[in-house]
């Protein structure tokens, strides 16, 4: 229960344009998750001593935060219910140095994807990190999830970009570990806890970020495989071609391809040639033309070797958007089949055709009428999932039957990138290592006691 | 202690041949540490269940237990005492599995980096990671410490390295996370914790990492730079550079250089220009000739563009031989100088100049006999550092002091990549943000409520 005496002193602490309820709150996007803003009070402190002096008051009341980034995650993280208070970093956006020599910045947590990329590009570097949402969600939020993207496989995911990191503790404790260097053994790497902790340790307030090299140029093709083991095996010949710089290496399995190249056109790629997989490949080069050159070269190599069936290089900008569209509108499915299930897995390489083929045979033999939807990110063989019907949706118990059968036996994972927020939660009770359970549950009271730190995320 | 009964009990696990004291404890080489079989009790288990029960054993009858693997370390976190038996996982050898599609490998903890990396040298992988001692580090050990060596700025330190993790706790139970995809978001990422626990928290038994593509053919240069500043710029020239594959920049400082080349030679090194800064960079390509034009012609570029003052191409393997000697062989200061002190730091490469500027000015404030040799990985701005007299040493706190002076200020690192062990926990202690300190002390005590995982190491 948020009293007015609880509301006075959050006032004190960021004063009152810092402190938003009722209307000034209903002026405000509630983003992926139409519940983010139940909470129906909301602080929004300028620096990490206003966070600390928050989350002292909370801990000392018993009162429940939920940190909020760009509001972009899709698990669910950032839902709040009435009696707690959501703590947004929105107004934490400073850039505060970068520097290219070392290839780091160090920003505070509520600065956006996109901001920092254009920080970046402006001295030929890139966050070595890409995700479509990329104008909202933020570097806490998305070191909160540890949020992946699309080229992780060259540059990994969040967690392999932060240096540094400065988190307020529940009980407003500030612990700063704020390196700028990769090489840091100072004592256990406790930084490590709260990334894809999604706030349920505590908030992250400043990071130290790697950039990456990145070049100017870039080459875009779609193309179709005849099998996603042929689709596998280019990924690799690719990936080790010293001619080109594979940057993006997006997968689309047959269903998904032929539904998003009809609805999202144009007439080109949805009469472009029917295979199994497809792949949208984009590499980077110091010239326009060498790039082109480059990828057309191994994709004419790729079809000798018979890994390739056909492909489209983009000649323009607008065409190099249409092949995108055709992958980051994946919201197409769900405009087509409103009240699908999503999956966000990952399958280890040398197994992605088996789990495609188990999955495939699984949907068919849950009716004429279901249909499985699967892409993503194939160096890290990170599938997006969606299951749906054309009236009637399946059981979802039978359809979660299908899509977690061997996964964790083949080495793969029921959570790729999305994290657990609360749309995983029975994945993660019933799927992980219970020793892994209770360890998670010890470390969770011996960092937030009073369990005022986004509680029922993750875990409690 | 450890009476006859615990013996008896740990016999019953490993059997007779697995338990070593006195006579057969005495053939064994102690390593890094002349200390590192004090305890004069060895335990070699053959698989996790053993090494489980082990731990379930000790910590019910409260004995300490040291893990040991290749015993290289430097920083004393093998070091053990009567009362502790020390838990070798020199008998778990085995590679379990590598998969050339995905680029993993599943190993033991006991299998060196050596049988690694030759094991993923036959399908054109490499381990992604190197070290000098590789062919007595085991990679339990490297993920216990978190090793770093020569390639970490282009494939990370070895935390980059793991994708899963089993682990067996201090009262016995396994935790088992052994996950083979990059993107798996499956609640707090525990594993991180063990890497570069040092064996404080639990003992590494398997894991899965991450291999990195290769090429067959190497160049290998010694490059004269005119400043530190220079050597960075060449640094990230090449590191930029389409065409060639920059795997190493290991760095000199003119002392070290003069040192290592007039004792260990030949005498064309000895020869080679003064400098105040030296590189050692290796490029990898598919071909020979390839590798050494790209390379010279990469130079003749740095000569042109003032950042390099003279270089020697290696032509032959014995060239390349004796060029990396001169770096690898660092002992060959501790054979001139051999009570002289070690440093272990990271220094963020834009300050990287004034770091060394600061240190060779303090250095000589110390007195005429007293020599500085800085060395290291250029591209993570690690330098391994010594100090010593001629006749007599200066004070370690007057060291200390200029070593450390703004170093964190600057965003370095006290503890860059052989850890903290026995070594570093001064500074550990004064140096880390107590807040952290206090939450490393809050772990230990929440997953080693009894305190019998490798006491007295990191904190305690």
């Amino acid at each position: 229960m948020i009293t007015e005496d609880i509301l006075a002193g959050l006032r004190s602490i960021v004063g009152a344009s810092g402190l938003k309820t009722a209307d000034a709150l209903s002026l405000i996007n509630p983003g992926a998750d139409e519940h983010n803003l139940d909470a129906g009070v909301m602080v929004v402190p300028q620096n990490t001593g206003q966070v600390a002096a928050i989350l002292h008051l909370c801990n000392e009341q018993g009162i429940a935060v939920v940190p909020h980034g760009g509001r972009t995650g899709l698990a669910g993280g950032a839902v709040s219910t009435p009696g707690e208070i959501i703590l947004s970093l929105a107004a934490m956006t400073r850039i505060e140095s970068l520097s290219a020599t070392a290839g780091t910045a160090i920003v505070e947590s509520g600065v956006t994807l996109q901001a920092l990329q254009e920080a970046a590009a402006a001295v030929n570097l890139s966050t070595g990190i890409d995700i479509a949402s990329r104008g909202s969600a933020t570097i806490g939020g998305m070191i909160s999830t540890n949020a992946g993207g699309m080229e992780a496989f060259r540059h990994g995911v969040m967690r392999h970009r932060v240096l540094g990191l400065e988190v307020v503790l529940p009980d407003g404790s500030i612990m700063s570990e704020m390196a700028q260097v990769s090489k840091s053994n100072e004592g256990y790497d406790l930084k490590q806890l709260f990334i894809g902790a999604e706030g349920t340790l505590g908030i992250v307030t400043r990071a130290v970020i790697r950039l990456a090299p990145s070049d100017e140029f870039t080459a875009t093709a779609l193309v179709a495989c005849p099998s996603a083991t042929s689709a596998v095996a280019l990924f690799q010949t690719l990936q080790r071609n010293r001619g080109l710089n594979l940057l993006r290496a997006e997968f689309m399995a047959r269903t998904y391809f032929a539904l998003a190249a009809r609805d999202l056109g144009p007439a080109s790629l949805a009469a472009f040639t029917q295979a199994p997989a497809y792949l949208i490949l984009e590499t980077d080069a110091t010239d326009q033309l060498l790039a082109q050159s480059a990828l057309e070269e191994a994709l004419a190599n790729g079809i000798e070797e018979g890994l390739v069936a056909d492909a489209i290089l983009a000649q323009s900008e607008k065409g190099r958007s249409e092949i995108w569209n055709i992958r980051e509108d994946s919201n197409v499915v769900t405009r087509a089949y409103p009240h699908g299930y999503w999956f966000d897995i990952s399958v280890p390489l040398q197994e992605l055709e088996t789990w495609l083929k188990q999955f495939e045979q699984g949907i068919a033999a849950l009716g004429p009428d279901i249909s499985g939807f699967a892409f993503g990110h194939l160096g890290d063989g990170n599938l997006h999932v969606g299951v749906a019907g054309e009236s009637v949706n399946p059981d979802k118990d039978a359809v979660k039957a299908i899509i977690y059968a061997n996964l964790k036996q083949m080495g793969g994972s029921f959570s790729a990138e999305h994290g657990i927020g609360l749309e995983k939660k029975p994945e993660l009770k019933t799927l992980i290592d219970p020793v892994k359970l209770a360890l998670m549950q010890s470390i969770k009271k011996t960092i937030d006691p009073k369990g005022i730190m986004n509680p029922g995320k993750i875990i409690g």
